[in-house]
């Protein structure tokens, strides 16, 4: 690779709420750039938070000359060149992932890139050089969040109602529900919860049931409840909800939960790295860990956590956090050859309006995205929204995710805590 | 692909002593060829015994018209059509590997000649579609055996003495070992064992340990000990041996030796398969796991077994069984690409004489092999070779391996037992 740029994006985000706070009006990440002397170009995408930003560039300049398939050589050099850097923090996802792999984080996205190059060199789909692809289409499901109708305040151009309307109760939810079904034709749904009284997304969690019968439904209160909480929650979700994600902090307090618990516990927040697994084995803390390829180290790495899933009888999902074209399209590839990935998989992508890729490359139909069949990714920079969405970076004033800042700047009184319930 | 021929070949092998009874004079493997519509030509290897034949050539039917990238695929199309025949047992290992997954013993070879494919087409290393080499050459170990000075009896042409000499003590082994190390420069040692009483061998490693002071040395009886004789053997080799590879039978007794044993314990016959890894792991019963891309499902399905032995904190190493250079390529390409197989890996490549591929590409020099860096595995098909060693195989007689009747066909009284001692 003779060129590598990290150009970090803000694009529009509503103001969903979650049990740190909530969504600020724009959403960073960065977007990757390789460039080979052939004039092959490789797209990846990550976080944008600074400590992040200055990783990349750091690991940006170490890469340089490498070879696209020396990917071990490349997250060698990006190791050894971050482990230089006085930077701490930075991880981009307000604090609900906190001990992933520094070096896996920042290694992803290029290889997502090299990834790319070398299946433009090759002519063939990304999903080609994990395997081949086993399914044609990889499903997603309707991800749902109690919101408010419009970020408050003074949001600049985003502080107009973002057209979701308000979903603060179970009414709300169903209408979101509804309307994110109508679009898209999602046949599973899942609730990020942990925001209100846990009464209250018992009942939404029943009205959402007794409104879809049928479709599998799944509550993630990132770890908003303690163990006695969440077993109260599982023993009335029973034969309700395919799984439940992160009810309490902890593989300790996972594993008590999971002893008693009748549905499958998942979770994207207790293991989070490699080293999280074999303790996770051995406690039976959960049994479906949600794969993301931003923080597994890339695709590769994430069909290496897919595997020892499949030894180890663990179940595999998929993980999401705002993002925009290029990551879809990772993930679809990933997914798409990934045989045990058997759970539609979670994105944010229906509540974006802005991208960086050309539109048209990715689809979601009957709830499902259309594996792309063309070389690498297959999407498409488009230069002039890349310029225009790091524009809105630069204007936007956010550097760092913080959806607890953010709240307390409207809720004054609002505390972080976890478990909360 | 267009084509897939599986053509077995027999090659001229020494009485090699073990637990189970010696190598028969021939050897037995099958190579595999897939052609493509575009000309381009894939090589594998794998076992020949008539069993594994009869699926080969099941397999071979089933996967034409697949593509060489469709490797999931691939597996699934085998593993359904495998299901479907009344065929059992042939292994190819003479009983010392029990229970590998078959699907993914009949896959490997087909895989590893969609990767050569792969490499060609894009005009790259196999070890560039494994993630690229993280070492340049490749360390192997000294694999000794207790052997004959020749095979007894009328075995056709291969009845006169092999040049090695005999080596059934201490003395002989020592010989054998200045003889392979001379020649090829060897750092590491490895005997074979489980031929004679535990003390003759505690014996030999003993003095391979005065004669090559400083040099990784393993032992590995093949299951020929009880728990108790086991840990004696340990106590005795405390300090002399890198790691002791299965000393008994079964996930439950190397548990019970490794809590007190003080080297690592490290198996080739307890963990064949992905199903044993999770109990291997809940019981801790091994320390080091050596890997086989011929039984664990090919090169990438090796990757994936490496990365679940980093994950869980387990060693990894290679293992061998008699083969010819396509397989030596394939471990190569393999190992390269593996950074946490630190281990010098097993081969019996010494001990052949006779090849498929053409020679020149592969060669040990220093203890190591230079990983190819062409196109592929980086090694040509020797049709003339090919058809004598075919027709080797029509001639020998030889169909399934057994090791136990060749000696009981010179020692009646042999009786194969694990544990024995």
């Amino acid at each position: 690779m003779t060129k590598v740029t990290v150009t970090p994006v803000a694009f529009v985000d509503p103001p969903l709420l979650n049990t740190v706070g909530v969504h600020q009006p724009y959403a960073l990440r960065a977007i990757i750039v390789i460039e080979t002397s052939g004039g092959v170009r490789g797209l990846g995408e990550t976080y944008a938070d600074t400590a992040h930003l200055t990783r990349m560039e750091a690991a940006a300049e170490a890469i340089i000359g490498l070879d696209v398939f020396a990917l071990h050589r490349l997250r060698d050099a990006i190791d050894a060149r971050i482990s230089t850097l006085a930077v701490t923090g930075g991880d981009g996802v307000a604090g609900m992932i906190t001990t992933a792999s520094t070096t896996d984080r920042v290694f992803s996205p290029f290889e997502v890139a090299c990834l790319d190059i070398q299946g433009k060199t090759l002519g063939r789909p990304v999903s080609d050089l994990l395997g081949g692809r086993v399914r044609d289409q990889v499903p997603f499901s309707a991800y749902l969040f109690y919101k408010w109708a419009a970020h408050p305040g003074a949001a600049g151009t985003n502080g107009l109602p973002d057209g979701w309307g308000e979903a603060i109760d179970p009414g709300g939810l169903i209408r979101q529900a509804h309307r994110m079904i109508d679009r898209y034709g999602f046949t599973a749904i899942k609730l990020k919860g942990g925001v209100f009284d846990p009464d209250e997304e018992i009942a939404a969690i029943k009205a959402l049931h007794a409104e879809f019968p049928g479709v599998p439904l799944r509550l993630d209160p990132n770890a908003a409840w303690t163990v006695e909480t969440s077993l109260r929650v599982a023993a009335e979700l029973d034969g309700i909800v395919e799984y439940l994600e992160d009810p309490t902090p902890g593989l300790e307090g996972m594993a008590r939960v999971a002893e008693r618990a009748t549905m499958p516990l998942a979770t994207n927040m207790c293991v989070v790295a490699f080293d999280h697994l074999e303790p996770a084995v051995r406690k039976r803390s959960v049994s479906v860990v949600l794969s993301d390829h931003h923080y597994w180290g890339g695709l590769q790495r994430s069909r290496l956590l897919g595997g020892i899933c499949e030894t180890f009888g663990l179940g595999l999902s998929m993980h999401s956090n705002s993002h925009l074209g290029i990551s879809l399209a990772a993930m679809v590839h990933l997914a798409s050859a990934t045989p045990n990935l058997t759970y539609a998989c979670d994105t944010h992508w229906p509540w974006k309006t802005e991208d960086v890729v050309k539109p048209g490359a990715l689809r979601i139909v009957d709830g499902a995205v259309p594996v792309p069949t063309g070389p690498g990714l297959g999407v498409e920079l488009d230069e002039e929204s890349l310029a225009a969405l790091h524009q809105q970076y630069l204007d936007c004033g956010i550097r760092d995710r913080d959806d607890t800042g953010y709240m307390q700047s409207i809720d004054p009184g609002f505390v972080n805590s976890s478990p909360r319930w």
